[in-house]
């Protein structure tokens, strides 16, 4: 049985009991505002995902540290949008201890129940009086509605805010998953940290939700990209609180995690510098789906398909040249390809097509390309946008 | 005690007892030269590097088997610049014998000893009437001097003509490597498959010469970097034939053949579509040379660094950031970088630095960032080019 998840409104804040706050301290010199706070009910757990960057953020090392040494038992984040806080040397770690102890006094919480996000200005340390002196209209201002407030507060180059919540009925419980994200592609990479926070209202064993946590970020934002690039602060974090669910509920609940998470990945995709357009690429027929993942980001990750599908030009020959070099072994006499629902290849082959029909459905806003690799069990999907001269005039003339 | 190659003209050509020839035989339509022959002397060997895409053309299988079956005992290629015979079933292998049977035949060569590469339209088959009929008169046009035309006759959308020929003494004895290339990135993938041809004077076993390729070409074509897509038809072959050189001095013949295969492959990295600056990344202090060239094709790959260039921005977080996510381990706290002559980080963070003369070392025509990840021995170089408005609008723009 396919349990529905339908939309509802309240971000982070539409599962029950989860609290947040945003706030403008005056750590953005636009006077936006900058500072949000998560707080998730007593007995949460927390997974996490992070950049693999080797390069990354003081906030990152003492995110995973916390989540390590608290078994997951983690309750609060707080999440800043001036400063990166990353090749900020020794100072970024002790920063990021001492933000995160001031919020914990605050809140009545330990420090080990205390993460940090941070994101903004590559190389630049966090100004600490000002956000310390923010901390506590931040705690103040908590609200069982500051899913919006926080929303706003964690946002850079973005130019659209990103929420979801998703309800659904488990026999006759209503369980409730919401969540916010910002970034936009990593296009200023000294602003452009992904991040992602999702709350959900429904009790889960620390060590299966961090499980849960890994997959359904594996299915949503790692299998976005807009220029490859990853940055130094990436973070997703995901809180579960509530009367534990039956372990024979658990796979639908993580389908409502991982359709959460999707949505907000392709959010991300769509809201990609200079993109007109959000491409999906299915792949079908793969020896695994891990094979199919690889097919499906390295299809998306291609300039000249990017820029084919920016010129509606249903060019199979880019796609295919993708799909080879991917590292991903497959017989070519067995590819299948298909531009909307008009097959280009048959075989390996080209098949006659409808030339204007496949470029009209290149002109939607969500352009669909779905390869068959095989007769292989794998499949996976995944997302990036088009490439336009707007995100080269944009990245070229910014100015460190 | 270091050889000194010198440059001269003459192409493939230049060294002793090869001949080449190109014509126009009416594969293209514009009518500009399209079909190659190179002709090495009795007693050659040849060493190939080629496409890992799984999709590949059917020359490449042929090229493929051939070295192998003969032990590399080869002495010619054929090189069709009209249609790349890629993704055309089984017909395109046929077409391919068919092509070196007559090609042999008219040579008077075992068919083992003439291998075909094909660069042009993907999924287009060869006009096979009109490619037989051009063989006569191609082999009647092979000479001594025939370099020039048969570096005209392999290109497709480049906007100039690539070769090199170098020469150097070795105790008394004169050593000449010569080579063409064509490619200016897979900016038309159904046009610009990357080809190297290289021929040397001097004698060097089978197994060694075929090692001797392979590590030159992976530091130079498999060291450039365009737009990160790969074609189905690259190939690189390299022709040896001549009086043995001693065992003692094969390293110095390794270094004239590495610095000519640099050569072009920095040319196709220049010759990309829009660039309007090289871009090479020297990486030194790694754990060892691989490593080091992952990070530099990384850095060299980044749509946010070849678009900071462009832009003339010194951006280190944008470099950083990649050399970060380029799988390479390293000690972020060790990580250095200068930009031309300017140094932007010391022990992972930012240093103060003359911004105008910075941003002035980014207008040059080679521009040159170097990293320092450590203490390690490893070093590697890697080129590329400057994204700009112009590759997007050119590759938008295009039709199939």
């Amino acid at each position: 049985m396919h349990t529905l998840w339908t939309p509802l409104s309240g971000g982070v804040t539409a599962p029950q009991g989860f609290k947040a706050a945003g706030l403008a301290v005056g750590l953005k010199a636009s006077g936006n505002p900058d500072l949000a706070l998560l707080l998730a009910p007593a007995g949460a757990v927390c997974g996490g995902v992070f950049t693999t960057s080797v390069v990354r953020a003081a906030c990152v090392d003492l995110c995973l540290e916390r989540l390590a040494s608290s078994g997951g038992r983690v309750r609060s984040v707080l999440i800043n949008s001036g400063q990166a806080n990353a090749c900020t040397g020794d100072r970024g770690l002790i920063d990021s201890q001492r933000a995160t102890a001031a919020m914990a006094d605050r809140l009545g919480l330990d420090v080990e129940e205390v993460l940090i996000c941070s994101t903004g200005v590559i190389g630049v340390p966090i100004p600490m009086p000002t956000l310390l002196a923010g901390l506590d209209p931040l705690a103040t201002a908590l609200t069982e509605t500051g899913g919006n407030a926080a929303a706003k507060a964690i946002l850079t180059t973005d130019l659209v805010e990103k929420q979801v919540a998703l309800e659904a009925n488990f026999n006759g419980r209503r369980v409730c998953i919401g969540g916010m994200a910002k970034g936009s592609g990593m296009i200023h990479p000294d602003m452009a940290t992904m991040l992602g926070f999702f709350s959900c209202d429904a009790g889960v064993e620390a060590s299966l939700w961090q499980s849960m946590v890994r997959r359904a970020a594996n299915r949503s934002f790692n299998a976005i990209t807009v220029d490859g690039d990853t940055s130094t602060n990436d973070t997703v974090l995901a809180f579960a609180a509530g009367e534990a669910l039956p372990e024979d509920q658990l796979v639908a609940l993580e389908e409502g995690l991982t359709t959460a998470m999707q949505q907000l990945a392709q959010a991300i995709a769509r809201d990609g510098e200079g993109a007109t357009c959000l491409i999906e690429v299915q792949v079908e027929g793969a020896a695994d789906d891990a094979s199919a993942l690889s097919v499906a980001r390295t299809v998306c990750g291609s300039s000249l398909v990017k820029t084919a599908v920016h010129g509606r030009d249903p060019n199979w020959g880019r796609i295919v040249a993708a799909a080879g070099r991917s590292g991903v072994m497959f017989d070519p006499e067995a590819l299948a390809l298909w531009i909307g629902g008009h097959q280009l290849m048959q075989a390996g082959k080209p098949v006659p097509f409808d030339r204007d029909a496949a470029s009209a459905s290149l002109r939607e806003d969500r352009v669909v390309l779905r390869l068959r690799l095989g007769d292989g069990p794998g499949s996976g999907v995944g997302w990036g946008c088009d490439l336009s001269d707007q995100y080269v005039r944009i990245n070229a003339d910014y100015t460190t």
